[in-house]
């Protein structure tokens, strides 16, 4: 070693403190049931597959920057215009950028639980992060949140990991009573929320950002994207990576997006699914959010009809010995009594019930 | 509008004058003969399209967040490991991770004329930009690159738009003098550059960058990535977004770096390419800097012998009006009677040289 670097020492001071996020568990080899991260079990529209083999005859070439077309067609399906729209690698990108444009003092707040990404971009943009704390009602506290003065405010509409959903209305008074930025993160929108997009007209301190990961399928493809007043989208795109989307992710999100016979089927599909997983778990006797998302948010409840964080974390590792993954949530006292189950097909659900079955005959 | 917000006003205050990267244009139509963004004229391996369709059957399940197999087959081709490689959304995506980590007073450092994007991701960070000025030689003067004592010191090599190559024991007595990190950006270094790879193991004041973009013929796919000592590498994963790179962009980079063969066969034409339009270029009598990179710099004379700036924009001009697109950057005295051109195929490349003896009989 001829020149050494220190580079905890040298990175910036809010970097050196900074946990990155943590995703959840990809299971390695074959025979999971995965019902963990919130994907669509179907594989997203026909079409997608189309367009992504004719784009990959021209991979050689850049692909166009700002994701124009589908900025369009975004726009156009919201009753906006073009100029409403920036698309990110993920909906996380676009998190990201809204961050590290606009978190300033007092800082960056989120609701308590919600979407373990944004204390990461709140770190990563060297803001403070502040907190409104749900109570087991998961009720949305606008006054809390006015209260916080923050630059940025996240809410996961409807919510995660619970699922429920906050009315438009209630949206709109929180829209007024703040001074900075509301983002309204409708990642779970298709699967039964309101849409905070016909605010868009009359509140420019909004912004909306959705994503391709649910309820189009393209988890593995990394498109979301935000709608807000044309002045905020100018400022994100001057922090976006000039060439963000590729040329595939482009097409694939563009056929998907085209395809709302496909879309509309499969997210029916999936609520249908939600409803009759709903209505097994309410014959157990285990609470269970209200969810509009693609995600139910429940609390077990062992043979002796006994819940609380040691049953939850028991069904968990029960559940992932026998190869179905769900999510659990230890840390905090209103989710380490529950677990998290992702919604799959009629037949994956089966394996889930049956498993679940099998553990109230042991717990 | 029941509620303004004023996104210019409440921007950081940096972010309220940063001035966004202007990528190349890309010509929309038929017909055009596109040298002007040091795109590989050839497509990529056929492997790469069979890599897609095999994980496009998979785009509902979120991808491998760290692109874990890409950062094994790159560490081990460099004799180093995966611990020692991040992967990035294009290397765009990596320069603007390493201004985010270390960009630090009294601020980033590159030399003029060099990538217009060192300033934009200087800009992000809030940082103020350092400059070491080149002079028509395009010699690389250590001493006063030294004594700026930039925290991060961008160096692309071979360098861009002149495709003049550093020799990398110069490199190394650059990184014995300086106290921050050179991030030296190879993007262009298969094409005839010395690698500053084997630094890695005596300087861990070293990253290095790399592109599928150019060599591997995946501008399209936005794939790039860094090489540095892992405690670097570990710091820039922890503001990276937790799932940068789609499924389709981390096969099809795997299956084109897998393909040598193809790659070296490719790589050579670009080379014997190059340099049959260098001597044709000399014949012109122009004065082309000696490149090491898939383009040529060089200062066009008219039929009368004059050169300048005025000969350099209307050769632009007219290379344009015939759908020959090169680059030419009229903002810099160096560069301004300069055109870049693209080394495109064979058959390009002899569109290019007819439209040059065109104008030469015009102008």
């Amino acid at each position: 070693m001829k020149k050494s670097y220190e580079a905890d020492d040298r990175a910036q001071a809010h970097v050196q403190t900074l946990q990155a996020y943590v995703p959840g568990e990809q299971p390695q080899g074959e025979g999971w049931t995965k019902l963990n991260t919130n994907e669509n079990p179907f594989p997203p529209s026909p079409s997608v597959a189309i367009a992504i083999a004719a784009e990959a005859a021209k991979l050689q070439f850049y692909p166009e920057p700002s994701s124009q077309a589908l900025r369009a067609a975004i726009g156009e399906a919201a009753d906006l215009s073009a100029e409403n729209v920036i698309i990110g690698n993920g909906s996380d990108n676009i998190l990201d950028l809204i961050t590290r444009c606009f978190a300033k003092a007092p800082g960056v707040g989120h609701t308590v639980p919600s979407y373990s990404l944004y204390p990461v971009v709140a770190g990563m943009s060297g803001q403070a992060l502040m907190e409104v704390p749900f109570d087991r009602s998961m009720r949305l506290d606008e006054a809390a949140i006015a209260s916080l003065q923050a630059q940025v405010f996240f809410l996961t509409n409807p919510n995660a990991p619970t699922g429920v959903a906050f009315p438009v209305k209630q949206i709109e008074s929180l829209l007024q009573l703040i001074d900075g930025l509301l983002v309204v993160d409708e990642a779970y929108v298709d699967f039964g929320g309101e849409s905070a997009l016909p605010l868009l007209k009359d509140y420019e301190n909004l912004i909306v950002v959705r994503t391709f990961s649910k309820s189009y399928s393209l988890a593995g493809m990394r498109v979301g994207y935000a709608l807000a007043a044309p002045k905020i989208i100018g400022i994100l795109d001057r922090v976006r990576d000039a060439y963000n989307l590729d040329r595939i992710a482009q097409a694939a999100a563009l056929a998907a997006f085209a395809d709302r016979e496909y879309f509309d089927a499969r997210r029916a599909a999936i609520i249908t699914t939600r409803e009759s997983i709903r209505t097994a778990l309410d014959a157990y006797g285990w609470f269970t959010y209200p969810s509009a998302a693609n995600f139910l948010f429940t609390e077990p409840k062992n043979a002796s009809g006994e819940s609380g964080p040691e049953i939850a974390a028991a069904l968990f590792k029960y559940l992932k010995e026998q190869q179905v993954l769900v999510r659990y949530f230890p840390k905090h006292p209103l989710t380490c009594a529950f677990i998290r189950i992702s919604i799959g097909t009629e037949a994956e659900m089966q394996v889930f019930l049956t498993a679940i079955n099998s553990w109230l005959k042991h717990a």
